[in-house]
């Protein structure tokens, strides 16, 4: 039997019953934590660019743009819920996790919610049918994620339009045919290269993925054909995005053993690249360890792969997309303000002089030795104007599954982030349904509230 | 400056005064008989569920899908009217013009005729936008194309993204920076696996890049951005579709020496894989040279290269689909009915006992020496019962450009696809404005005749 029929049967064999405690918990802190930075990724130029672009298609509502304000297909919904959820690059990923980096659930999140809404699927549904996807995408990804990205593919929507395919399918409910269809035409519109990374187009490609997820299974529900096997067979989906290194996919876990667990999630307690990460957590643990003040310090150097200066390409950022891929910023902020959030990425903050003053003081080493390992570690060199030198090292950056944010912590992201549209009481409300998801028969009050929150101004209280 | 910035400015810099009179004219005979193909597609499977999918969307009429008696958005049109326009196989391409294949005019015209009627485009416009989208196809094709297919993509839509995207940016008068953008946009949506051949999804490649030419203009238009060199850098469009073979493409030609003329266009004589065609063209030819009939004939060998075979990989085809990926069953008509067209791929003709008979008979003959060259050429070995032997070669099948269908075959043509939905005086009108289409000021009304004909029973002339 082949992978694609292989994961048909699983998708349709797997009950919520199936699935463990663990699992189930980690999916609700995920789908908290996806909504809450697709909310606060909502007012960006670029989502505000496709959500006119969908309001002129003036489709019936069957499900709704995040504090849009209206409703549209469900395909369009994702489409555009997809590119808010990670144009913030706030949203989680896999990065120490696997041998490469992709971003798990904004493909699959998006297109759950709105395909989920347009057929009145209950909190239990999308919690299934995300776990499902996810291991979909995990599974093809320990198999070709590597390759895929070293070809200059960009994991994300090349994974995650099979897995979004996979997780509407389940909650489309079609047969082990039809899924086995869904995949195939999936995999024909999969795409989106890393070269467009820094444009408006790197958060599309989780918009692209979500809709043509949606977009395949409701074409196989309708009987649309493709290859039965388009995952493994010779110039198949999975030859192509590895040019040719992998035919047939290894899946090496069983379906007892799910991926979410045992390679897990790390969610972002700051909203950029995660190659920032590891030297934010080292600064802010010196700076808050020894006590140290911006005005104290004379230089930092932070020791990472030459790779990692090459994603982090804006050592000057120009504005906050850039900010957001620049070592020298974040780090800048991290000692000035002893924390890195939403605020810190405005054009206000970049303009800030105590900023434009601490930048030049950062700069990269790159140890030799460092190139070859596979893992996300950073040492951090502060030098202070006394003469003092501290050094930290960070392998496990906060946030990993090892060294993970706590659920208040995460209650707080979700907070801060959904203050950008959403009034306190109106938060609380989201927060309980969320927290709660698998107690609600019907997702369409939550997708609702988040649909048409924005006609309600931030700090009345107006749910209550 | 880059390829990318080379096209746009082409693009901007070309008028309709540009465009010499041999690439009108063929442009004019491309639109007529793309027209016809989809007219004739329309009432296929494949495209009956893309228009049930696109009627459930319920979007504001702004183009219509032809055959469809419904209007949707522009984007949505063209990808149901860009499948119905290659489902039947019928439709042009560039077989032995070029190192590699490709259907040109699928993923432009509908694209076209959609994002023109949105915006009350006229016929010149659609022309002009035409040979503009076909000129940026052929030119990355020529870098690109071979190694794009050998690797297993189909060039069809991942070339056709690109010109989609390319002509529609024309329609909607983007600028340099606008189409730079456009095109970037595009290339992150491109792809469409070969291994999809056989299935309805092969058809959902040409409306997919269709489709997504038209978003990728519409959201630059807006203002998305996208990287502005996607075309040439590194890790960008040619580098991934290529496999890191080529990374700058040269474009050899000069805006002065249209590629619509320079490489041409094939018209297709029959409904079915090209690589059946050489091999039609040679039995047609003895068997009217020498009159012979069906019963005489013992056997008849078809020498082609391996490869063919591996394409046309349905010896003994189940469906009309597989049908037209069959040698036997395409030299089998042609030899009984002395015609090769769209109502022999019905179950009717499938299970036409004579048909049935006849199969057995073809075989196939692979000669070494043959592997290695890049064309279309075939040989028939007509062996008879009364022990006469025929040999006829084909070098240049019909429909080539250096073999054309005359102007009267191809609106025979147009007539024969146009019947399968339109009454004789309502294909005369169609006719009229298709071969006078530079005189069209607006195409809205020749898109509302394609678009609502079938409400119009055949056989009726209620245009006069």
């Amino acid at each position: 039997m082949g992978v694609t029929e292989k994961i048909a049967r699983l998708l349709t064999n797997t009950g919520y019953e199936d699935i463990p405690g663990e699992a189930r918990d980690i999916a609700r802190d995920a789908i908290l934590d996806c909504v809450g930075v697709t909310i606060a990724g909502s007012g960006e130029t670029a989502v505000g660019i496709l959500a006119e672009q969908v309001k002129a298609i003036g489709a019936a509502p069957q499900a709704g743009v995040i504090c849009g304000g209206f409703g549209t297909s469900a395909d369009l919904a994702a489409w555009v819920n997809g590119a808010a959820s990670h144009v913030l690059d706030y949203d989680d990923t896999i990065a120490l996790a696997s041998n490469y980096n992709m971003h798990p659930t904004v493909p699959v999140l998006p297109a759950l919610l709105a395909a989920g809404e347009s057929v009145n699927s209950s909190g239990r549904d999308i919690i299934l049918a995300y776990v499902l996807g996810l291991e979909v995408e995990y599974r093809i990804g320990s198999a070709i994620g590597a390759y895929t990205s070293a070809l200059g593919w960009h994991p994300t929507p090349v994974l995650g339009t099979i897995g979004a395919a996979a997780a509407c399918a389940k909650i489309f409910n079609l047969t082990v045919e039809q899924i086995r269809m869904a995949i195939g035409i999936a995999g024909s519109m999969a795409g989106g290269l890393t070269r467009n990374f820094g444009t408006m187009t790197k958060s599309l490609h989780a918009g692209n993925a979500a809709r043509n997820g949606i977009v395949a299974a409701s074409l196989a529900r309708r009987g649309f054909t493709a290859d039965s096997g388009l995952l493994e067979r010779d110039y198949g989906f999975c030859h192509l995005f590895s040019a040719g290194q992998v035919k047939e996919p290894t899946i090496s876990r069983s379906g007892k053993n799910w991926e979410i667990v045992a390679t897990g999630i790390t969610f972002k307690p700051y909203p950029c690249c995660r190659g920032t990460h590891p030297s934010i957590d080292a600064v802010l643990y010196l700076r808050n360890k020894h006590h140290i003040t911006a005005d104290q310090v004379a230089g930092i150097k932070c020791k990472t792969k030459q790779q990692t200066h090459r994603i982090l390409r804006y050592d000057r950022p120009g504005n906050g997309l850039e900010a957001k891929f620049s070592m020298q910023y974040c780090v800048s902020v991290a000692l000035l303000r002893g924390k890195v959030t939403l605020a810190d990425f405005s054009a206000e903050s970049l303009n800030d002089p105590a900023v434009c003053d601490i930048i030049p003081k950062i700069s990269y080493l790159h140890p030799e030795e460092w190139e070859k390992e596979n893992s996300l570690t950073q040492e951090v060199v502060m030098t202070l104007k006394d003469g003092r030198e501290y050094v930290h090292r960070v392998d496990t950056p906060r946030g990993e599954p090892k060294n993970p944010m706590t659920p208040d912590e995460l209650k707080a992201k979700f907070t801060d982030c959904a203050r950008r549209h959403f009034s306190p009481a109106w938060i609380n409300q989201l927060l309980e349904m969320l927290t709660d998801l698998e107690s609600l028969s019907n997702i369409s009050n939550l997708m609702k509230l988040l649909t048409y929150g924005t006609a309600v101004p931030a700090g009345k209280t107006d749910i209550e």
